[in-house]
């Protein structure tokens, strides 16, 4: 019988925590060790989560009271700002994947930039990869630090990398229109976030200013060749999860969107969680509900020298816990798609 | 005392038709007189609409049963295709205010290639006025037939119309990435709008072959002087009412951001339904919801030459029935903001 | 032209402080002077609550900063516990109407058992009348201080209150299962009510320990001149706004479900904000959501002996803003529908 | 390698038989081989349902063209009062799980008052034993055709059986007051169940009249030994999934809420599905959505003679496709938890 990892949860008490143990509890080499909470330190799981009171899992403890010798994989869900310092303290041996933003920009001064303090672990920094599975998988393989993706750059970059790489859309114009679930906000307890503010209405939030941005462009240059700047607007949705985003691109010389789909197609044939909508349908996020799924459309605009890409994905599972599984397993050597398999919850 | 005007609303069992009895029983000056539905002649409204229960409201009849010597002002809320004939078989002295899209498009064969099948009162189409108030105000108070608007197109045009007329920003590339409720779909028992289908995602439609694609064309042409085509992508948001419009635009040379909020401050300085975003808000749509408010949010794009409109209405209300009282309080000479001064229903 | 009531709100920026608002916004006699706020003051309207934005609110103030010689009427929105104190140190001349439960329950004892603290105004709890208006509308029409009915009672008292006083049902087993909406539990920012911990669930709460229950009981002792104990659940359905309470009784000896309809019938006959449901109609939320009106159902039980009677509200109006208006109305002389006459917003 | 059962979903168009995928498609001992649909022969599954688009399914077809020579196991999604003659022509080697309520009344006479005809195959229903796996385990194993349990008598019947066959609560005034979700009114078009009927709002209906009232009373009378009428009303939730059923039962002499604790506790001890709330936690449909648990809240009313059990379930799980594939591993004599391990999805 094959050897477990040992994990730790750092940050187990929010959403993205949550998620990771409903994948990791039905995966057949993970053996959860630890989970921390900042403020629930102390508390068995039940009460933090009772969906999770049957599952058997440890209490929550403080990140400090974590025995890391007894660790191989730990999962970072801790916010941004504060991790860059707690991963640093980390010993050599274990393998960490953050699902934080500050390991992201691989550039430290964009980091200070957009985050608006010097970055904290810049030589570790050098050392993290960017976490896009489907891209970085080689890179992801031999490293002890992941940076996983966010959402947002996630459901951005599966579409538009090969199509940049393969020079079929301009650098220029590209239009990124987002909508996610109110997962990706977390759960912090904010007035923005409540049921009442959220249900019945939609709206848009860091109008040419999220921080997701430098992320994604980060990924997008170095398909291109050269910098890009693009167009990022999102929008909170009144639903739990999904993010579909509506990507706006003009076609390169006598190139058509069919062209698009068939490189797509070309690039993503041999991957498990990359699809291509079929025939006829349009992308929603109800496909993907709770897979690790990422499922692609492709449409002719009526303006003949463009087109329109739909790209829907879970948020919180290929946008953030089902990725980093998927990183673990290429990082641990197991087949990539273990404990991911599980269908769609629909409806 | 003035007088009533004497009401009939044809194709009352839909949601545009229950909307404009919300409005309309708070109207002074409406007397509702004539109720129609197809499958549901000879229910009482009560049956129909619980919720109408105890306004007093006459049962609901056959179209044919109408007595239209009675009648001063018809609103018709039929599915488009049907309407084009009923409209024509009404007497010349009423007024006609129809919520359909039969009678939007001035070209008659721009509507047969779009609706799939030849205008069904070519003459009548001469006659009508596109009933956008805020731009068409002066021939909507002499029209007889007023075509109001669809609610993506209302949400498309307020901000855009000034924009261009301006020559503000460049009539091509522009990118209308809308976001609407349910209640846009209608009353009609589709799959496609089922609770369990919708309620938990997004998705977007009609991806580059939305029919109000070219009712917006028409009139940001009207608007430029010139042809104009655009990129539309419709989306089915998991909330009853409300549509967001994000809208993507270059703008002419030396201009800002800045610019186009001036622009369009000016253009509805005086308007009672149209406003800009207070500063530092990002429109919502429960800003409007039950509203006949249109709040139009403009923001700089991080690159250079572009900028972001957001758009939110109601659009049962601005984007339907509440546009629809407001052009008959144009053409019967009410004030125009009578029974539409009602607040927002947040949350 | 009659002299205006001018108006201060405690604690206007939660959700029945907004409420109040939409209301008293289309209220002719309504003078709105002072909106106070804990952590909001120096914030205008706008920033508060975005919908509110365009309607020419005073920004909101310290409570302290309110000069009371300026007002009239004063509306307290504030958290129970904090509200005794500060409505003992308000003026005489002021009428008061408190949303709040810290002057509901006449004895004081049962405050102090249920609140666990001491009432903080002993003596002017002797003063106030309980708000609920068509059973103390005489009482309120002479009232300073009115202690307005909680949600839950509302649509407890409004069906059990004339069954009792007539001798119809037993007071024993009485049984309240109530459903209401989120924004019950107020805009507080708590996990609890997240939009991601609340959407897609239902669940229950405060099982057999909710303080509502002594008020509800309070009441109905009153109309069957005994003490009375109920059992009473309160739920959160993942919804904004609205209560249904379906209530499950006992009818005395030969009594009949409609004997139950009938005496409903006649103790409401003159009011115009409670309803029976119309024949065949079975009460749901959506018929009186941003209405001040009461619908209720009555239903035979397949056993003999018992009923169930179904009663809806909207929380927020009748539940707590709108019956203040209406007190207000009672209180000052007005026609007592005064601004309470709008329809349900549907869907 | 053990031989997979080669299985035969009729209607599975529908959301119990899309939900049936969700789970076989993870069973190691379950080979889908022939799917039929109404309305919907000769489509591919991924246009019936996109988000099973790529799991490799068989197009739907006609009931008539499944060659039942190669189908071991039939499960019958379709709609009540279909289902007896269909299943009455099936070949005697398929085992079958009939998901509708066609056999589930023992009674012939029962079935046909409730439902308004005469029961089709009277000979078949002898044969049919009740599946709730839980409580008829034994009869189950031995069985050729299972009548799975309704969604409401599920939730109903696994706290009140073993507290009626210990004697611990009264027979007479059991009060079911039951909250479900959507998905239970099927997939069908229909006025009722569009997304903006629902949404915002709750509802009862079947108030003393609803079809499951009569199957709930069947198992309480076998548990009881003694015939059994119950009150029961349903309410709609605007929710896809998951039923909360309150539950109101009057305590024999000297028992007490603990009794009943103790006694579910150890009924259910060895039960893989059916747990008790932690301490302190209320049951909410969260904890459940997506899994094949039952989950038990018992407690203390302010009456000392009465109790409240709240109990919550997946109502297209463990209250219909996930029981039938709890009765199929049980039948085919798989591990019961076979393909049903999955964690709840939350958020």
């Amino acid at each position: 019988m094959e050897k477990k990892q040992r994990i730790a949860i750092l940050g187990a008490g929010g959403y993205t925590g949550a998620e990771l143990l409903r994948l990791l509890l039905a995966h057949p080499f993970a053996d959860i060790r630890a989970l921390t909470g900042q403020t629930q330190a102390g508390k068995p799981m039940g009460e933090v989560y009772p969906h999770l009171a049957y599952a058997g899992l440890p209490a929550l403890v403080e990140t400090a009271a974590v025995d890391y010798k007894d660790i191989d994989v730990v999962f970072c869900c801790l916010p941004h700002g504060q991790t860059q310092e707690v991963i640093a303290a980390l010993p050599r041996h274990v393998k960490i994947i953050d699902l934080s933003a500050d390991f992201r920009l691989a550039d430290t001064q964009v980091y200070a930039q957009w985050y608006g303090h010097d970055h904290r672990a810049p030589v570790l920094q050098k050392e993290a990869v960017y976490g896009l599975t489907e891209i970085h998988r080689a890179a992801i393989r031999d490293a002890r630090l992941v940076a996983n993706p966010g959402c947002y750059p996630t459901s951005a970059q599966l579409p538009l990398v090969p199509l940049l790489k393969a020079g079929l859309i301009e650098r220029e114009g590209i239009i990124i229109d987002a909508k996610s679930g109110v997962t990706g906000a977390g759960r912090a307890a904010k007035q923005g976030t409540l049921f009442c503010e959220v249900d019945g209405g939609i709206s848009a939030y860091g109008v040419a200013s999220h921080r997701h941005a430098p992320e994604i462009e980060q990924e997008l240059a170095l398909a291109a060749g050269r910098p890009m700047v693009v167009t990022f607007t999102p929008h909170l949705v009144p639903m739990n999860r999904g993010i579909l985003s509506t990507i706006y691109v003009t076609l390169t010389k006598s190139k058509t969107a069919q062209n698009l789909a068939q490189a797509l197609s070309r690039a993503y044939a041999d991957e498990p969680f990359v699809k291509l909508a079929p025939e006829g349908v349009t992308p929603g996020t109800h496909m993907v509900r709770g897979t690790n799924l990422c499922v692609i459309g492709v449409f002719a605009d009526r303006i003949p020298s463009r087109a329109i890409l739909i790209c829907v994905i879970d948020n919180l599972v290929k946008g953030a816990s089902g990725q980093a599984v998927q990183n673990m397993n290429v990082m641990c050597g197991y087949p990539e798609t273990t404990a991911l398999t599980q269908g769609a919850l629909f409806p």
